[in-house]
């Protein structure tokens, strides 16, 4: 059995997404170290205008515990050392910022990048990628779109060899539901908004979803990062489901089909988001909260993924993938031979 | 851009897999070169008791313009050089033979193994992977479950560091094709082998797929592989679809559910392929030839993959995404940071 490796990790953003992947630092670091040969160590975290940092790592706990002080990422990354960035603060979908000047200072330090934030990739992906591959550190976002559904890291992976032509899929939880509710319950378009609402799965300003810009964010970095696009949001046509009506949704159910939010990209660089009509039982015909992404593939056709799109833990898990998958090295049979 | 590292590939079987995989090496090259750094050459097959070899690489065309002479996989290997074997010839539920042999020499000689080939995981599972962790060398089987569909490398990535605790799906396009015909045609179960025979889904002796064996080989290998368990053949529960009848299905049908031969396994040990109810709509409710395969994981509740189970340019993709899951070493930023 090789060494464990100890990995320090900086943190900006200190939410939801944030203290679950703490948590699981914490939670799975047995196995971590038993079958990845690694130990995760949070050495420091940014929220807004506050930093805490320990070179040993910062305890698990509540957040009023940790020694916060003032300051920005930019000075966390002074005051300690770490091998990779992981971008979880809010996302910002008009200018990417701050998360997208944090990201660009990590990649001039040469730290690895793993993001939850859409936002830096919305407005520079092509250039991020770029500088990643120019200071040769990789930049990871498996945790952008549908969670811990597994999409660019199986695309990278599962699918290596097997060129993917065209995606598309439901890609954003809130739309989903309140439509479902409106297929199922007759609800109008308000009435399931509150009522999404009322669960916690809307925000109380629910533009960035019912507006699809949510949707358009994530097939964006989808079509960018898999079909080779260089598409920018405002290449996007974008349509949301404030116009969708109660009779639309009837009508189309009574024809065997269900409205559902769709984001589509295809080669040719066409990227859109708007309510389609879906076969009753299509693949992409996912429930409630769910997200489905369907791959379109030249070897094996369609195929597709159902999940969780977000929540907490679900997206520090794919966040952990990330880091496993740059940092982890499995015990035993090498997952890498030795490369010459 | 570092060098392009040309990998020696012996094969055995040289069906419709194993010349499809001899095709995609060719028709896929340019791409591999450049977006994987690695150049695939076969230098040997082997096909029942004939080999042919050539250390620069066999020729892809017509199988009858092979070099052909008599010998079995175990003289070509010590009549050509290869880096990894893959193994691709018929899959044999009764003993694993002789691909079992095969895999074994394979592992004496410190070649990589990548398996299209069920038969010696369900008879030697965990001595296989010991073999292959004691000379340090990778064993991988992408291909022997539902195709393409994106199952062990997919958990090994995506789902790294997000264990799972229970895996169910549909895992025979055959008879998930024969039931969803009985369901929407109201055929009985002889007149829909009948058709999936004339379709060429199912084999003249159909057995193997519909009396569940297929199936159990399928769950057996997720089992030991992703749930950790060291489970057996003759400890899978099995129960086909011979005895499903039509009026089963209609009544089914009526209350919402569909019947589907669904495999199942649990952290506990328990392995089993049995028809069993599903809701209409369910992510595993997939039909005609349709594969899915649901894991149920700790961080983000289910996850369903679905897709085409079968193909032979299916199948060879995935053989293709572990050839490159071994030797592909992605240009630019690197998928993996240099060990310490």
């Amino acid at each position: 059995m090789s060494e464990v490796r100890r990995v320090r990790v900086a943190l900006a953003g200190y939410g939801t997404v944030g203290r679950a992947l703490h948590e699981l630092f914490r939670e799975q670091g047995e196995t971590l170290r038993q079958r990845h040969n690694v130990d995760f160590h949070l050495v420091g975290v940014a929220r807004r205008d506050r930093i805490a940092s320990n070179p040993k790592g910062l305890p698990v706990g509540p957040a009023n515990a940790l020694p916060w002080h003032s300051g920005t990422l930019i000075e966390l990354l002074g005051e300690v050392e770490a091998d990779v960035l992981v971008e979880a603060s809010p996302t910002n979908l008009k200018t990417g910022q701050p998360a997208l000047g944090y990201v660009r200072t990590a990649l001039k330090d040469k730290l690895s990048v793993v993001l939850a934030n859409k936002g830096p990739l919305v407005f520079a992906y092509r250039e991020l990628e770029d500088r990643a591959r120019q200071v040769g550190v990789p930049l990871r976002f498996e945790a952008t779109v549908a969670g811990c559904i597994p999409t660019f890291n199986a695309a990278r992976h599962a699918l290596a060899g097997n060129p993917i032509r065209r995606i598309d899929g439901v890609l954003n939880g809130t739309t989903n539901f309140i439509l479902t509710r409106m297929t199922d319950e007759r609800s109008d378009f308000d009435r399931a908004l509150r009522e999404a609402q009322a669960r916690g799965y809307a925000e109380a300003d629910p533009s960035a979803d019912v507006d699809g810009l949510d949707s358009a964010a994530k097939i964006l970095i989808l079509a960018n990062a898999l079909l080779g696009l260089n598409v920018t949001l405002d290449k996007v046509h974008v349509e949301g489901i404030r116009n969708v009506s109660r009779q639309a949704v009837e009508v189309a159910a009574a024809h065997g089909l269900h409205l559902k939010l769709v984001a589509e990209a295809e080669r040719d660089g066409t990227v859109r988001v708007a309510p389609r009509l879906v076969r009753k039982g299509d693949a992409i015909d996912v429930r409630g909260i769910l997200n489905a992404v369907r791959f379109t593939t030249e070897l094996a056709g369609p195929i597709t993924h159902v999940g969780r799109g977000a929540g907490g833990r679900a997206t520090a898990a794919a966040l952990l993938s990330d880091l496993l998958d740059i940092f982890g090295a499995p015990n035993g049979a090498p997952a890498k031979v030795q490369k010459e």
